[in-house]
């Protein structure tokens, strides 16, 4: 058994991924750090977890893990990660850390001063369905965020055709579980619970990492506009994904890219009409695509938690530690 | 027009009152009060009032209303209604301070001293269905709770009838504006969004609210085990309340207690199914009753924001002020 | 009194207009017609209405009437007007028939012939904010469509600036109460409620409406994909429209077009953020506006039922009746 | 491999069967039948089964399995079983066709005559917390139902301290999902997306198997009132059980009765606060209990789906194959 840990295991990351990390066959978590939690039972704090775990949260990992997942908020991951490499612990970072290859674009976007550009430098975007081949041989993965999985997964295929102009519209529709578990005046039930709202317009964290990603499987770098929207609902994406054919172009190229890409994939499907019911509480994603006239719509469904965060992160793992790829993570979405 | 104050505007029911009293006909909103938002413009706070109101939130009420809302959390009400009580001012205050007549039971269930019991001798419970006369002639009216609301007018019937033994069982569920705009663990979307959430079993502060009520109507105290469960929506309230019949008594009796007791009723009313979406939105509560067995349960179905509070409160003001009771809010409920 | 009847009494949109009417100053419902619950109060159907409305359903109107709204299946509509127009009663109809000026686009995405291509000649599309003036004098209005009118208010006058090119991506999400009263797989609770569907992806009646619109009002025809959303909620719309602005077109003008174009209407702001919240239970909308780089996003928020529907009917109703514009309708949005 | 059937496979319960059973390490689904979708792939029509099933539908099951899961309505289900029986395959119904034991409860509650009374006699009430001797050695399992569930894991420890009067009240709300995938108007996202619907007051058909299966562990019969509401969310049901203590009764036996009763179980938990959200997904199930004076109150919690249908059959087939209880069904709840 490989011995796992988690740095920020308080959060719905954190406990997502020891949902999913307890009844993974050649896995064990050694350790789940917590500031607020330290000492108390991870299942008295995860209350899902009782019969799945006796491990209490402690306040630092403790050292002799084979992979550390780190959980906390961007800006406090680069703090803890070059300690981890330095121990020779790999990692899978969940925040944004790590993300942008480009320091001054994660500078821009994130607000701060990135200070681990050295490690940052190795650092694998971890979508195993397009770079699949980097991550096997990573120590430091960065997960992609929930709405950039959906959005890439919907997006590249289509960029790398050749046969849609660079200029995207995004319109991204999250479960509230994407927001994390710190109250807010905007995911209070009575605010949020029976309307639909969009927010961060042209400034979500996102996009610049949508973008790069993109560019990086298509070899063209898209021109963004992503509009994220508070769905009132509790895990699920739906990312719709808009382009311009070009003149001329191949409908039927554009058309067949998703099924193409994802013809072998264990968790990415595409399929006719993609259904975040589907998928829920599951590793699968599913794509599909329409094209009426010049116009494209490609769409991306996931469950923000577990294909958009956590689940996606033992796919990581899996890769990085020489395992199955679904190891653990292997079973089907809730469907009703 | 009645010159009318709003102390607490910010809050959910002092924004509900607002947008009840802009479109009465015989009375003006002259002052809204607000420590955070002071200065601003009310329906820059409030973006639904825009168009309906040029008011801006003050620091405090002008002194020359001639009725003054108090919607203040508990605690700080009882602050407010002396000096307004002093300059003649009528009064009707939303939070709990003067709604329990025995001041060890508020203190007891509320947790400090209460300091002003020189009013709290001559407040008179605001439902008017049951209290209409003492209403009429009040200076100072306590408005009832929402979930007390709901439950007192299912359960007062039944109990006058004398058929039912007084233990009595609440199971009642509150849409989320209930527990006020400021965002909580419990209120956070992924936490109630697709659950239902008991809580407060024994222990919220309608239950003597309910059996102070009950019995100033009936005659004879129940004896309540409340239990509120948080419900996945924003508006609405259903109280189930459950009875024996004694042995011997008359099923009809009961029966009709209902339809009897509300018969020329403006806003109760006896039906077959009470539905929360029929009343949602106004001022009207439905109630119902069944009778299997020895076995009885009433229902209650109100808008928590509305009959359940600012609504009756404007109900209330009508009275004390002389106007026809359903000035303002005689419109039904969305129905779909 | 003017006397009002409406067809199609039975369902959402028939109910919601009989909740409007029955507070409006200065008309009467002098008759509901229902094939299937003729003879039954409407109050035993539509059970909000309990104390509104003394009316029973009948099989036909009563041919008194001073306007009937027409609010039948599309299909249906196209028997009842001509009768009705012919006995010197103006008709608002909230179907589709006569919301396409050109036969031929009619009966392509409605699929059957247009019998009464006569009437639609002088019919006038009702959206009051863009085509006031030719409601007055119009004896028949076709009341816009729902996701049209959320979309149109939000479009036209951005396409108006000249600004913009004619390729529109329009993301629409629409609750459930839009899909109608009669249940089906997609509107059933288990399917729909914890997801957003998209559907019919280019092939949604209201597209070609919303082109119509919006070159009725800008001079460009532009050339739209729409694509719906079914929203796990009741009542409420956001449409969300995605333009790319002309080379070297000014942002500034694409910004204040809505501010400009809405300046002085009752029922449609111009906000930084709207909010489906704000206008919910109301006749009032509000649109939105951002411009980031080259790309435009405009957004149209409304109640479906209500200014999406019924209640923008009624607003027709008083200029074709010589009332004023906002009478019946003139209250503020839930908020909450 | 033992090799099993389901009947019925295009519902719910039957998605959820094979949904579970397609990950089970010791069983293979050979049959999955459907008058419907003969034919048709399995995960065509369930298509969160991609990849997990290459079965398609047929018309009847082939006859060689071990087991074989009846999904059908009751009334369907007692004209399936004798053959299968007959033929030497054991059976879990689904239905409510083997739950009750007295032949006129059952034909009173469910409208018609019982036609396979001699089976009947052999069947075993699938609740294996409470009679998992019997279940063992069974060749016919009747899998209780999901409000049956849910109160009875409540109820039955607390009624066999003693401590208790025979008169309960029960109100319980279901998750839409227990109404099946058949549209209604009840389950029309418009009429109970925003609303908590109670209906089938005193005639539902939980109310007899709770009563029989409450006696057959505690050995006294309670009077029940059952209460079923149903709740806007798809997956969950919180049942309330309400009790009076016995004069002189210990709170304390009451208080222990589920802890002690549940000690050792996998699936069952006593807690403090019992969470849908803690095992919806999950075969788990949570029970919770107060005294407040005199008053008892009991909550169950499960996914109706899961424990309060096809998990619980699962559970039911491991036992009646000798298998580990828990195989194919041993993880955790969602939490978020």
């Amino acid at each position: 058994m490989m011995k796992i840990g988690i740095i920020g295991g308080t959060g719905y990351t954190g406990g997502e991924l020891a949902r999913l990390l307890c009844r993974h066959p050649d896995v064990e978590i050694v350790s789940m750090t917590s500031r607020q939690n330290a000492g108390k039972r991870v299942s008295d704090v995860h209350n899902y977890l009782r019969g799945y775990t006796d491990l209490c949260f402690t306040e630092k990992v403790s050292g002799d893990e084979d992979l550390v997942f780190v959980a906390t908020p961007h800006g406090v991951a680069m703090k803890e990660v070059p300690g981890l490499l330095e121990s020779g612990i790999k990692c899978i970072d969940l925040s944004g850390d790590y993300r942008m290859h480009d320091v001054p674009t994660y500078e821009k976007w994130y607000g701060h001063t990135h200070t681990d550009t050295e490690n940052l430098k190795d650092a694998v975007y971890g979508l195993p369905e397009l770079f699949r081949k980097d991550i096997k041989g990573a120590d430091l993965v960065a997960n992609p965020g929930c709405y950039a999985t959906a959005t890439i997964l919907a997006c590249a295929p289509v960029m790398k055709t050749g046969c849609v102009n660079g200029d995207v519209f995004v319109d991204a529709k999250s479960g509230t579980s994407g927001a994390g578990m710190v109250p807010s005046a905007r995911t209070h039930h009575a605010t949020c619970g029976e309307s639909i709202i969009p927010y961060g317009v042209g400034t979500h964290r996102h996009t610049p990492e949508i973008e790069m990603a993109v560019e990086m499987h298509s070899g063209s770098k898209p021109d963004v506009l992503f509009v994220p929207n508070l769905l009132p609902i509790v895990r699920g994406i739906l990312s719709s994904c808009y382009f311009t054919l070009k003149d001329g172009a191949s409908a039927d190229d554009v058309l067949s890219s998703l099924e193409d890409t994802y013809a072998g994939e264990r968790f990415v499907h595409a399929v006719e009409e993609p259904s975040i019911r589907a998928v829920v509480g599951s590793n699968h994603a599913q794509v599909g695509i329409k094209v009426i006239g010049n116009k494209v719509v490609a769409f991306g469904v996931l469950d923000n938690l577990v294909k958009g965060a956590s689940g996606q992160a033992v796919q990581c793992m899996n890769l990085m530690l020489g395992l199955d790829e679904a190891a653990g993570i292997d079973f089907p979405g809730l469907g009703v």
